[in-house]
């Protein structure tokens, strides 16, 4: 049994959704993170970052939404999340969500989390009038670039997809328009009608 | 024959020492990143992102440090460089090369390009005063949580190590004392002795 720690609409949604089409038998345990959930020692003896998502396992905890992602994909025997035998292929969809990670989210984060890289709320509110410019860059290279086709690495559906489908819904809340990006918006639809989708969108409700 | 683009002091020398390591036939071209060489035209079509590095491969080109390092250990047959037939301990290290890129790397950019997160040259001030209270918690968690031994992961080497060796050498730039953190010194020490790190040092000086 694997056990997710995630908040809704946080980043640990696409490793609840990966979870759901995994097959893998798993439970969520939703933090509220406006509440500091995720800074209560309990919590800080299973994630010392104090961050979601966290993902329990038989041997040992794991963080990082790009490594919980490859963890779940390589775990799921009965359907394939990632193109675990073609070194490329599979390092391409790493580059992906690496992407994602390490400059999407980051952008995002300068929004609601702007705090943690400066102190002045000057500075702070400066980098919140800039979140929707750089959201908007980082999606207009996605559409142009790297969406491959009905998902995001081509023809088969990968742990990219969930992850890509979490930033998106991010958008609004950013001021940017998802309508602005015709491809992003279809793979968006496309999400949304997945039966995985739906449910963890439900459990997030609570 | 693969080819590395990087500069040097980058994120790219993780993947240039990762290439020493790996026996793989490559060769590295340099980017020098103050003449703004990463965002001249003939670079955008090989990284549209203007950022080092980008690994030219026979399948296609390769960005985002992580996903390069995984490719190169997966490429590497002489030498185990990533534990492939162990999916945990493998999602524990990509778990530790992703909070390498999503947060220190981060942490560490807010000093020389605050630029990409605020216009206002006040807040850019106040942004790269924050970078050494940052760094210097992000490896005091290095320090305490996840450097697991010899070697970042352990008693084997990784390309975990080549990444933090990477970020290590950040630390003097960005006013943070390396004596601070005694096992990530002892890891530093350990890879300057390695001569794939004084290969791939030394033919940064060009
Ligand atoms: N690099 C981490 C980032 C995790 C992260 O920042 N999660 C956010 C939610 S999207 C969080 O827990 N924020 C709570 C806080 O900052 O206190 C990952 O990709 O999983
Ligand atoms: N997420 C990317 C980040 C790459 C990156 O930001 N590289 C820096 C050098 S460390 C760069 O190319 N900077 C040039 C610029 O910002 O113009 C990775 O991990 O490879």
């Amino acid at each position: 049994m694997l056990t997710l720690y995630t908040a809704p609409g946080s980043c640990g949604r696409a490793s609840h959704i990966a979870l759901e089409e995994s097959g893998l038998p798993f439970e969520v345990r939703l933090l509220d993170l406006s509440a500091g959930d995720q800074r209560r020692p309990d919590y800080i003896r299973i994630n010392p970052k104090g961050r979601v998502p966290a993902l329990i396992t038989a041997s040992g905890v794991l963080t990082e939404s790009p490594a919980i992602l490859s963890y779940i994909a390589s775990m799921a025997t009965a359907v394939q999340l990632a193109p675990c035998d073609d070194p490329f292929a599979l390092a391409a969809l790493h580059a992906f969500n690496a992407y994602l990670a390490s400059t999407v989210h980051v952008a995002h984060a300068h929004g609601r989390r702007a705090s943690r890289w400066a102190d002045a709320p000057d500075a702070i509110a400066a980098m919140q009038a800039k979140v929707a410019e750089n959201m908007r860059a980082c999606f207009l290279l996605i559409e142009e670039e790297y969406l491959r086709g009905e998902w995001a690495m081509g023809s088969a559906y990968t742990i990219a997809d969930p992850y890509l489908f979490t930033m998106t819904g991010w958008l609004q809340g950013d001021g940017v328009d998802l309508a602005d990006f015709p491809k992003v918006a279809d793979h968006y639809g496309r999400m949304l009608e997945r039966p995985a989708v739906r449910r963890a969108l439900a459990a997030e409700k609570g």
